[in-house]
């Protein structure tokens, strides 16, 4: 490998303080190191932008640990393989990875799942196919659990995990709410077969959102928090299931909200509805419910009962612009980075 | 049966705002009736006092149908059959009821279950063998599943609820932490075979509590709410479980606490942690477990793994005072008045 590449990537700075600027971005260049044994050396194709990165970006403890200052902003890639020195991988493989945001990388084999483009797009493995596919999947049907005949909503709902959740409850006999920011995406959301759907900035969510839901909610799934939520907890049933995994409207805040404090009303409406409240992030389900997913949803979408739609920015310097812009709402599907 | 019997009764005078008082509760007489064919004339011998009965007495929607003003106190009962127009029921069975707060009541004989006082003191269906000992099991194994080794923790643990779900818990090879209320209620605590004993209204207890579970906790069996549980949240472990029964500390709040809001904290908690909150009542277990609950629970308390302790008050008359010394954490195991 020549030792003339040079890699173009996009570091920490420093921690954001609310909605991270552009001063929380350091932009370099540096060389490509050529892989030792094992290693394949990776150019990035396309870097996936989800909201869960805020969060690391953060020294909060989560579940994941935080990106140190000066780490390369993580996330996932479909790249393709420009050397190797592992069995298995040639060069014009094309893979799903972690390379986060810089043109090239390099990654131990063991950690690289080989694409088929001949299968679908290879975008895929970062949306409907990949990760947000399998939030929806795994925490909808594991933890959700929606019968026939139940009402599920979600909001964010033309996002990737949204309109994944909506869908799927759909193909299992649910009635579905979608919630989602604007009246485009609203439009979006009829033509993806939401039964219901909301502009949550439209006023009086939660009179529409209860007129929407005549036999209230039994499954919300929980990916932004915030005013949704407030609007959705007086309208669950008993016994209904709220799988959380993600709070995107609280990631940007920097102090808690004002009073009153309502945890102890919240805790009072999971007892007197008996309600479950899980958070769950998709790797927990991998070992027993990844192949079933794979199966399942690449036949949907094959078929088309499962559709989906990609937000595709140009080039590797405008990651950050484009990943602050899907922290407020402003993608329509699947927030993607196009690098070479 | 004779109609010169007179039943003294203490019925619901108005709607308590904040800790119930003696204006609260209207003491009268009146005659007693007669059985018609089905129904079963009972006795009162014990009434359970249950922190839920606080709940009823307002108006908010909760799991059960509030009282109305007028209607006597609800509440389990130990009773005597002394007229009997059903067939199966005799004159002198003892039987377990819901005739609530009064002397006598007048029940369909399909709401009965027969006590046999040779196999266990009768008043332990109302405690240990009864609606609180079937909460601690069912919550604690259908909902909490506690795993060799981990660390189980509850509060209000020498009441009949938190006592039993700590005993159970260690039977099952769980380290168990008891929190309760004053110095001899820690004793009692360690009577019981917790492994660590904790007074709620000693200084610090979120440093005392991060001490006394050094590999944080992996159930938490909320039945208090409040001061408890902000120190809970932080020491509960990934996949933690929390079964909501009760959250005694807030049903006599009048508002809600001042800010800021931790509403989303709590939630971010959830997600952070993928923890599991799971409110319920016990009759939703029912169907599913009683059997095995009487059958576990009789074994032990009898062979002396579980132990209980009764707080018994004399006199009808005296359970308004006992009832709200009881939600005060006034009392010293369960809470039962002894009506005749």
């Amino acid at each position: 490998m020549s030792t003339t590449l040079r890699n173009r990537r996009i570091r920490l700075a420093s921690r954001p303080h609310g909605e991270p600027t552009a001063e929380n971005f350091l932009h370099d260049t540096v060389e490509v190191p050529s892989p030792v044994p094992g290693q394949v050396l990776l150019r990035t194709r396309y870097v996936s932008l989800d909201p869960y990165v805020r969060g690391r970006m953060s020294d909060a403890k989560s579940y994941a640990a935080p990106m140190e200052v000066g780490d390369v902003i993580v996330g996932g890639t479909v790249s393709e393989v420009v050397d190797s020195a592992a069995e298995g991988f040639s060069v014009g493989d094309t893979v799903l990875s972690y390379g986060g945001w810089q043109e090239y990388s390099l990654e131990p084999a063991e950690r690289l799942r080989r694409l088929d483009p001949s299968v679908a797009p290879v975008t895929t493995a970062l949306g409907v196919l990949g990760m947000p596919g399998f939030t929806a999947y795994a925490g909808l049907l594991a933890i959700g659990k929606p019968q026939r005949g139940e009402t599920v909503a979600v909001a964010a709902a033309t996002g990737p995990v949204g309109s994944a959740v909506g869908q799927i409850a759909a193909l299992h006999g649910a009635r579905t709410i979608g919630i989602a920011g604007g009246e485009a995406k609203v439009a979006r959301l009829r033509e993806l077969g939401f039964d219901a759907a909301l502009d949550h900035r439209a006023p009086d969510l939660p009179g529409r959102l209860a007129a929407a839901a005549p036999d209230g909610i039994d499954v919300y799934f929980e990916n932004v928090g915030g005013a949704v939520w407030d609007a959705v907890l007086p309208q669950l049933n008993e016994f209904a299931r709220v799988p959380v995994c993600g709070l995107a409207a609280n990631y940007n805040a920097t102090s808690l909200p004002e009073g009153p404090d309502r945890s102890g009303q919240l805790m009072g409406a999971v007892l007197s509805k008996s309600l479950t409240l899980r958070g769950f992030i998709q790797r927990e389900f991998f070992p027993t419910l990844f192949e079933d997913f794979l199966r399942d949803m690449s036949g949907w979408v094959t078929s088309g009962q499962v559709q989906h739609t990609e937000d595709i920015t140009e080039g590797l310097e405008r990651a950050p612009e484009a990943f602050v812009a899907m922290l407020r709402g402003g993608n329509f599907g699947k927030a993607i980075v196009r690098v070479s």
